[in-house]
């Protein structure tokens, strides 16, 4: 019996980190990685990089899958068709949906907010989509299919800490952690956890560090990490996940941070 | 010069008791009341329970809107055309929005979430156009007419709390939370209350006791609430909520409880 690691935006960043770090973790012997994102090539990449890391004694099973996960319209039906291709092909004890893509959204004063309609994309992919796919993933596989399921929400600081000019960002890491943290109270044979993966060198950084209107000293802090190499790599928070997750100690739905003990 | 209050979902509920508390509360000696939601009939029957509170010593303004706020295409429109229409009417030095309106969206178990599509009304509702109105009020009173500003989100327990078979509206309220903490870290100038009304009798919490798939422990707490009198009477919370924006002493950004000392 496979454990299969649904793992959204997979292309890059900590996704894809995420990605070889369970590739490289021997205590899962079985593995398929179900990998989703919205740019092919970026997955291609990361599947390159998994498959580098299977070998003939421990094979690491892939799948990739370009699917905008900003298009709720669609959204159910793609995930729907992927999840019921996945469970055919393989026979799985246990399933993880690592719940990691996400967008910046608007940075800048919260009272110069874009109008309504210009939020709604971030809104749909960071937080309605988001949302969706984890409830799916424990109907799918915890509900219908039985198999004992691990459920991640890749959350920040943000999510319990007000950061000036990244209102949206904040409020929508908040309401990902509140809708896990109520699905843990909900399924006590689950294992959901809000990681935060600390400050990580990823394009989503570069940008925020040079977006014109982010507050000056949040500003600073980027462009100093970024100059002096004291960002924390995306493949040691990527490691310290995967540890969490195997050691198993946390409650279920805690917000645990990368700098907690 | 007047003092402006302006309250959504002011047609019932906690956004009715709101508006007569102001017009009981004769600390604000010019006040006009602009009250926003989508029935008209609950509207006028705010308005004339205002009009009964005026006297000639006391004559207090109000105009009624009825806007549908989940209709986030045209949102910022109708919202910008009824705050340049008070600034015309009146002078005011003082400004408040007390952001109340928003609904229970889907109650049931986190697993069982509806399609991202059907999620999408409460999000624009609960979240997005909260949210956006709360910006654009700041923008338009504090900034370009330089009024002092109390912003008041009308937050819940949920939003700190998870509460089994109600993720949708934790996420929101903690969504909103969130969003109005930064806001009172960029904005020192600002008065921002997270303001959690206690369990009251409302139309919400008479649909939420009997929401089919509500957690059976929240709903036999509901109806015994119902049945033994002990829910907090709309009136007294709003009550406290007019006496803790007149006292001034929470910190701005602060997420206070009716039952908080």
């Amino acid at each position: 019996m496979s454990t299969l690691i649904i793992i959204t935006g997979a292309s890059k960043g900590i996704g894809r980190s995420i990605a070889t770090a369970f590739a490289k973790d021997t205590r899962i012997a079985k593995l398929k990685l179900c990998l989703i994102a919205r740019n092919l090539e970026g997955l291609k990449q990361t599947q390159q990089m998994v498959n580098s890391l299977s070998s003939s004694q421990r094979k690491i099973q892939t799948s990739i899958h370009s699917i905008d996960l900003s298009e709720i319209d669609t959204l159910h039906k793609s995930i729907e068709k992927l999840f019921k291709e996945e469970i055919q092909q393989d026979k799985f004890e246990r399933t993880m949906l690592i719940n990691n893509a996400g967008s910046l959204g608007y940075v800048g004063p919260s009272s110069d907010m874009p109008t309504p309609m210009e939020m709604t994309q971030a809104v749909n992919f960071n937080v309605t989509s988001a949302i969706w796919i984890s409830s799916y993933f424990v109907k799918f596989f915890a509900h219908q299919h039985k198999t004992k399921c691990n459920v991640v929400n890749i959350s920040s600081l943000c999510a319990i800490t007000p950061f000036k000019t990244m209102a949206m960002y904040c409020s929508g890491k908040a309401a990902r952690d509140m809708w896990h943290k109520t699905l843990a109270a909900e399924e006590p044979s689950l294992r959901v956890l809000n990681y935060a993966p600390g400050a990580i060198e990823t394009d989503m950084t570069d940008i925020l560090a040079n977006a014109k209107e982010l507050d000056p000293e949040l500003s600073a802090f980027y462009k100093r990490s970024k100059a002096k190499h004291t960002y924390i790599q995306p493949a040691t928070t990527a490691k310290k996940l995967v540890n969490l997750i195997m050691e198993d100690k946390y409650a279920s739905g805690d917000h645990v941070d990368f700098w907690d003990e």
